[in-house]
């Protein structure tokens, strides 16, 4: 940590800094500017430590984090890329997992339509949401168990693994009951007691990035998930909220070379959701494999006009197998397949 | 609800569209224009229903809502301001009621010491956190329930209600039996499991604003504590994620006139959380007075060099007293008391 | 353009914005909603009026536009897909145009050098600044005409046409004796009075975003060039500005999509600028290909320790070979070359 | 600056990193960590050094600013508040300065009816726009000279300084003749040419915040005016683009206080451009000066709903003098005047 003195500040105060930061067992150089006096504070934890501690006192003009506040999901705790193994399928290596599915689940019929549909086209896991959090309290909020069970059911007729969302942290071990892959959605990633649990229940994770949150804090969440010693975390970038009014969120397509330098994690993308319309879900796509996405999380729907939720941004059968295999040729073109 | 076709659309799609509003029991009334179609579809309840609908559906060029999503929490339902009492103190009506207190309860002495300091500055409600949500899992949690019990112990000694964090969906009636007011953070806005139980409950409640949601979307998170039967809600504006960074959240002084305009709940300000240092906390405060806040929310500390959280954007008593006698004289200009 | 009412208005006020919409020569259709009146407005130019025509009537409580402001760039004027011709190479066909070079042109060795690298590797078009924009006054501002003339020697000695940036709207006719393509610059986006000269300029230009101008903002200020009579006009995205602080800007992927949805001119990609970092370059290049953009802007440096501008973000000779390797099989895989 | 070198980076590396420093005249202090190597870069110019001079290096991870870009609007530059006289008008004293008058003037009747209002309720500086900045080219482009002579003549009758926007770095000298004050719009905040230009000149000049701009880019823009020689800069805040839909622009409140913290140059605020809604005006008007603003910059037309510019925005004459009552109780609860 680099804290920077305001111009003129007495020796007590520069000592005051340096006293506090032995306190915490960190070593300490001063830097003796023409114009200021510089404090280096270093220590392998520092980045566990607040900057406030330090800014708080009296003649500090400025603190600068240089260790990063994450740690268990960094590259420099684990150099070599996580695998993560859920149901069979593995998520980071040489293959690019499509997660497909409805958004939500609304009856045996639809999920097992769309379950065989995507199966077909080559998708690995089955979507599928039982317990919705939706914005409106007077909107549809999901089959809840009845959902789940629906989702075990295709998951034993099709042999493919499932993936679900968790919006209440008692919930956890209900739903590890029936899927292999627990989703943790935007507006929970920084729902710490939810992350708390499920770091507990060791099961597979797709952590979603908050809508506003940076990548620095989406790690960071990933923290408390590692830390209770899950190491079965996967990131997923469903975009980020801009300034820009064509489409829902902006689909952060930078975010996958940084998390690539940054952390050993996996991660996915959702298109679906960034676009918030099917006719910008097959370019958000390609680019996400093209730029080296781990997998993708597509919403598919066997009659997206008739859908109760979110229908605009649900692909149809037809319009998914063409997806994927364009999604193939770019796959093969980076050295990877689907 | 406005559904634009796109230019050409033929009158079977057209049709279609006027069917699907039928069926959802709406009006539907056809603009002939001389370029496009437009369908207008009337009546009072089109707020609750996705623009996906029928945005969805062929021909469609784009779906533009008229009604808000939000309903309870809007002054077309109820057109004058509302009351909340909480602990004997009433907040949206002349008084603006200012909670101050430490970020969080760290032992006895700093929360009796801050506590006393406050209340003899002014402040009507004393803020303090036990359940702390942290971005990172390896910084300190709150006391918890001990600090629930710090907290009551301060309202019995000094007769002040008492206002703290809920963050676990299944805490809602741990925290009742020691709170007057309970609050949803910022991150916790859409955490829609938790809003429902604190609906439920049917106390009072201080709804702060997601750091990224719009305000539409806010008082659609109202709508979740207000369709519950829970009538007692407060909004509390502190800040929003922006590109600016010289402070650590913009405090959006608009969304006092906007929210005054479109909602009839009590708004209240948390300077602190948004300037992110004690320098730029005065300035805040003040502006939100003038601007029309219903009350304030303040970090103070007896010594904020060694608080444990967030220290930096603390006021010393002092500081804190001084604050309140430039408020008293901003209130007073704006027709209002402290 | 819709006209919505306050709840109650009456009927001389829905009168009055009818009257207003058939003095501008609009035809009108009034909605009688069960809770509001809603006053459709249309005619083929309401996108050139302001909504605050009618939002500013009483009784009104929102307006909301259906066409958009933008004409001439838009899908709706012009069907088909503008290809644009500038120096024998054309933008917006099958070919994947990469246009590269420095940042900044610094003298004729490093000029020369890196025309011939990034020739051999494939680039079509040459890029060099001349008059550089920079933040701060204290910065290097470029060769200014000197550069332009090295840009011209480069352009005759390799047979490749070249670009480079415009600032002042006076340089117009200078800066076109030299170059190809004239680029206006993101920060220049709305600069009207550069836009117009160069409209009537009627050379090709590069139009880059502005880097916080939603797309409806960046057709509409291509509409200036396009009314002046200057149909080639290539549109450039290069990031937006966001909260995410891993990167100097968010490159908006999905604005490829976007564009070619709305509208008919050829739109690149510029990863250079969006990255600041050249480790983010590759990755963002070959998302933009996947995506389907019609060219890239690359900078490239023959030593980027020693460039004067920019040098983080620039790719050695080399890294620039490997990543056009890569963009071949990209191009490919989505029915294109390079 | 601070250079933090990648774990492991071998002596040759920080060697590189310290000898390029030397060679900029720079002293140096190495800070041997546990973990990492950290070069502190110490002189009273490296504000004015580009980050990237540094990052580029091989083995560099990162490297931290220290010093600010700008150094001419800091206060460390210059410790105490600038005055900036205009038209026997003082701008950052004691007195609150109100710019009113109409967006866009379009005759002598109306401009004339509204500086006579404007003056008698309190304002102390006319503003009015002649050549406008328009985002469509199908909108109202101003009266260009015509309308400055309009200006030029209500100063003559009423006695009043004028301020109106210079939008061609080439028409300097013509607005000269004819203002007290230019106007830089927040489009331009970064036309490097005009501001040159106008810097030249030495003319009072108001720097309005590029919308989507930092503080610091903000102050930078500021040094082009200075570095030229004009110490008469006045800044001014009129909102920034965010996610937020219910205004036009956000009203960054915070700026006020982070300018006065930061630089010595006065700041007004522009409510009624930020609100882009009349209703949502005196509001923030209330907060800048309780915030501490310098001034306000207020539209006001005599007949808003026929206004050709943005009449939406405008205050009635009433409106205005109410305003001006509730503001003049504000300002002396802060201890200054109207």
């Amino acid at each position: 940590m680099i804290v920077e003195m305001v111009t003129g500040a007495d020796v007590k105060k520069v000592d005051d800094v340096v006293q506090k930061a032995k306190s915490l067992g960190f070593q300490v150089q001063l830097n003796l500017g023409t114009d200021k006096v510089v404090v280096a504070i270093l220590g392998g934890h520092t980045g566990q430590v607040s900057t406030d501690t330090f800014a708080v006192l009296p003649g500090v003009e400025s603190v600068t984090r240089i260790m990063k506040p994450y740690k268990l999901a960094s590259r420099e705790f684990k150099a070599e890329n996580s695998l993560v193994s859920a149901g069979g399928v593995e998520i980071g290596g040489k293959r690019v997992v499509v997660m497909a599915g409805p958004c939500t689940i609304e009856n045996e019929e639809q999920l097992m339509k769309v379950a065989k549909a995507v199966k077909e086209s080559g998708a690995s896991v089955l979507r599928g949401g039982a317990f919705k959090p939706r914005t409106s309290p007077f909107s549809f909020q999901g089959l809840e168990e009845a959902g789940l069970r629906l989702l075990a059911q295709a998951r034993e007729n099709l042999g493919i693994p499932v993936i679900t969302e968790v919006v209440d942290p008692h919930d956890v071990k209900l739903i590890a009951r029936y899927a292999d892959i627990l989703q943790v959605g935007s507006r929970n990633m920084q729902n710490f007691t939810l992350l708390t649990n499920i770091g507990r229940s060791k099961l597979p994770v797709l952590l979603k990035r908050g809508f506003s949150c940076t990548i620095t804090e989406w790690l960071t969440a990933a923290d408390y998930l590692l830390a209770e010693g899950n190491t079965r975390v996967i990131l997923g970038e469903r975009g980020i909220r801009t300034f820009e009014d064509s489409i829902r969120f902006s689909l952060d397509i930078s975010a996958i070379p940084v998390i690539k330098r940054f952390s050993h994690l996996p991660v996915i993308v959702d298109p679906s959701h960034a676009a918030g319309h099917y006719s910008l879900v097959p370019a958000i796509a390609r680019a996400a494999v093209a730029a080296g996405a781990d997998g993708l999380l597509i919403e598919v729907h066997p009659n997206p006009k008739e859908a109760l939720v979110d229908g605009l941004q649900a692909l149809t059968f037809s319009d998914f197998a063409r997806l994927m295999a364009e999604l193939r040729q770019i796959a093969q073109s980076v050295g990877r397949y689907l």
